[in-house]
């Protein structure tokens, strides 16, 4: 792979840089005790949030809604997981709902994040790609440190991933062309999404973001460009 | 003032945080020694750039034509600039006035910026609201090492200041309030523009922005909320 051409490196964020499920069950956990005591997992109250992501971001991306920012559907998702566990939102003061909301702004990196970005950017452009918002994704680099030059994405391209403006829009506003550019992933559909518009690609191996279960995306499902275990790796490859 | 309600400082950039003008002459130089020997002085030619400047976003402000990023304004006004001083575009290679054009992008800042953001990042987000586009920002402040928490401006907002627009949508992307963001700029109009929409406003004074001659914006014209000689100054007012 003709790496020399590559100028700009973007990253997903969620699952891939940092590790939402810990993240979002350590937040929900005292929240969860206070509206349904012993019952209900923190771990799987996190996978059941995060089961409504993809179908709230493709009612905008087929059309049917506008594009409104990843934190106004984290907040309906919110209301939504709730339901699904017994738990009647109506019941539950706005004010608390708003804050558990933030839990998405408070992820804490994997532990190779910080170390490995801060090697890639001494040598590229980096910058998240991810479908969370603007401000999402700055409380989040403020609190763990992620050196982030720039923060792209889903809100800059008024696009969710893997809709093709959200790759090409990104490249557009880096003055680059897609060959110039590569995603680096943890998810297989990411990458193909973005191959598919032209950009280099790197699979970052990460078999534990959904638990000691995880069956999905443990392996790279093309020929990346790259396939590696960590951020660390990562510059190991591409940084003297 | 209530400076314990503000929680983002957003900086106008070109004669706020970095010294466009020797910057541009500096980079201006070598091509005008190449293009008009002996004819063209560096700095007069980086004035009569930048009095393309504001014209030239007047024309997408008023609606007459739709959003272009800066990068582009920047490069029509290169032409623009070197025919008032009898070069004649055309017979110059197109990659020369590319290479040109990024002078922007590789301004020094003024002797206390890096310092003082630095400072103001630990207490504030931090983020430019300035006409530049995206990537020139990043380049700018990847050069000079500027720690922006993540970068705003014109090409987020889709509109150029002192439209409304340009600090109302940057409110809206931050998730605050007009009133809890405070704009830091060193021009009396564009504070005047953001105290319209409820931004607060610190006032830095650059007596040396347009050179020794300088008779614009060497004193507050209003009572903005702040009035400080430098960015170390801001930070003395602000942090401990």
């Amino acid at each position: 792979m003709a790496w020399h051409a590559v100028q700009a490196l973007v990253f997903d964020v969620f699952g891939t840089v940092v590790d939402w499920r810990n993240g979002v069950a350590r937040e929900a956990a005292p929240f969860l005790e206070r509206h349904a005591p012993g019952r209900v997992d923190a771990h799987d109250f996190a996978d059941r949030w995060r089961s409504h992501y993809v179908p709230s971001m493709q009612a905008v991306s087929s059309g049917r809604r506008p594009f409104v920012r990843l934190d106004v559907l984290h907040r309906e998702n919110l209301e939504a997981a709730l339901r699904d566990v017994g738990v009647d939102p109506a019941g539950v003061p706005a004010s608390e709902l708003d804050a558990l909301n933030l839990a998405w702004h408070r992820l804490d990196p994997w532990p190779d994040s910080v170390g490995g970005l801060a090697r890639l950017k001494t040598r590229y452009i980096i910058a998240p790609l991810s479908n969370g918002n603007i401000r999402l994704m700055l409380d989040m680099a403020k609190r763990a440190g992620l050196p982030w030059d720039a923060i792209l994405g889903a809100e800059v391209a008024q696009a969710y991933k893997p809709t093709p403006q959200a790759y090409l829009r990104t490249a557009e506003v880096l003055g680059l062309q897609p060959a110039q550019i590569c995603m680096v992933a943890a998810h297989n559909g990411d990458l193909a999404a973005a191959r598919q518009c032209g950009l280099r690609t790197a699979f970052v191996r990460r078999p534990a973001e959904h638990g000691p279960g995880q069956t999905t995306d443990l392996h790279p499902q093309q020929d990346w460009d790259a396939v590696v275990g960590s951020l660390d790796e990562l510059a190991d490859l591409l940084v003297e």
